[in-house]
């Protein structure tokens, strides 16, 4: 069971809610389980879990891939409203993949657990065609780190993403060792290291201890704009 | 119309025409059409063409993404009883990528067009659930490349390249330039040519003008499964 605050979000959350049959509605509100994941801690880990649907209601929550030989890439963020539906990936055959999600900060999010959730898409057409725009919107933000990858230049890659990490932030100062920001462009610290320094050779941020000062916003999104 | 084996093939290679309805069966049968794609030529172009969903009878069709500055990378290939679900694009909200598809070698596919595509799947729970799994299993193609590109070092690539090429065409002898290899990978024609080199002097391939020839199949396919 979930709080009366938590059932107004889920209803609001998803949008087929208003065309679910009482009977559904009321499933999903008494099965529907709260979960605190505090700044840092796994929300979905490998494929042998499968808690189900998570809706993110607060906080943040990140989408990564991980190698055999532990190297990261950040796939995607979900965001207050968002949906996390590779931690119910059991219920979809012909996954072939393991997506890792971890809370960024401290997250509030609310399940709809793995039988419910297929039970309810295996009976509900409006549920099961917002899963389709789902899946969609997913392969979506796949395919654009694809495309980041295989046609941009890494130049552009670190200028982007020092650009959405800012914003994401709200604050000109990325709280982020090379380290970290090579773990999220699945790269080498060194290679991060000496972008960054021929950024701030070149005037468009400031490095400190921990992170970086973009001193030139609008360089650095021409330089992420710009194509080969 | 389509003819009476074309519908055959229809009934079989929808694993949802068992549970329509008998008029949604008329409805598909009635509105299906019949392709021809001569070798080369283009199945699906950019976003704004939208024919629908397209199911591959006999031949091959290659599924790739294009830069702006004419780059391109093979996602995956679909073989008979295949559906090219990104020609019905338009259907889905939330897709904000272009993918392109070539008929590799002669190809015969039947066209359910868009209109009539998504009626079906608005209207039938079962046709909604194969197109959840079909985008599921589309995802996890493309979730590999990711891997393949973020986690795997050029000479896996290749070697898999070779090896998987080799099998599609069932033979030894692949009959691709450097410049034709470079383009499934997404790379430069030079990085193609020296790796391929290298392979040659450690005697696992032959070069030939306009081709390259596999002498020691167990060689590459170990360096393809070889991990950083």
């Amino acid at each position: 069971m979930i709080t009366k605050d938590d059932l107004t979000f889920l209803k609001d959350a998803l949008p087929f809610w208003s065309r679910l049959s009482d009977a559904q509605q009321r499933e999903l509100s008494e099965g529907a389980i709260a979960y605190q994941f505090p700044s840092g801690s796994t929300v979905h880990g490998d494929s042998e879990e499968c808690s189900g649907l998570f809706l993110v209601k607060s906080g943040r929550v990140r989408a990564f891939i991980l190698s055999d030989t532990g190297k990261e890439v950040t796939l995607y963020r979900l965001f207050e409203r968002d949906v996390c539906l590779f931690s119910a990936s059991c219920v979809m055959r012909d996954i072939h993949f393991d997506i890792n999600a971890e809370a960024e900060i401290d997250t509030y999010a609310i399940l709809i657990p793995t039988l419910l959730y297929e039970k309810t898409i295996m009976e509900s057409l409006p549920a099961s065609n917002y899963i389709n725009q789902l899946l969609a919107s997913r392969m979506s933000e796949v395919m654009w780190l694809v495309e980041q990858v295989m046609f941009m230049r890494f130049d552009s890659r670190l200028a982007l993403f020092l650009v959405e990490q800012s914003a994401i932030d709200d604050s000109n100062s990325i709280m982020l060792t090379h380290e970290g920001i090579a773990k999220h462009l699945g790269t080498a610290r060194e290679v991060v290291s000496r972008m960054l320094k021929h950024f701030e050779g070149e005037g468009y941020v400031e490095l400190f201890r921990g992170g970086t000062r973009i001193i030139d916003m609008d360089r650095l999104i021409a330089i992420a704009e710009r194509k080969d």
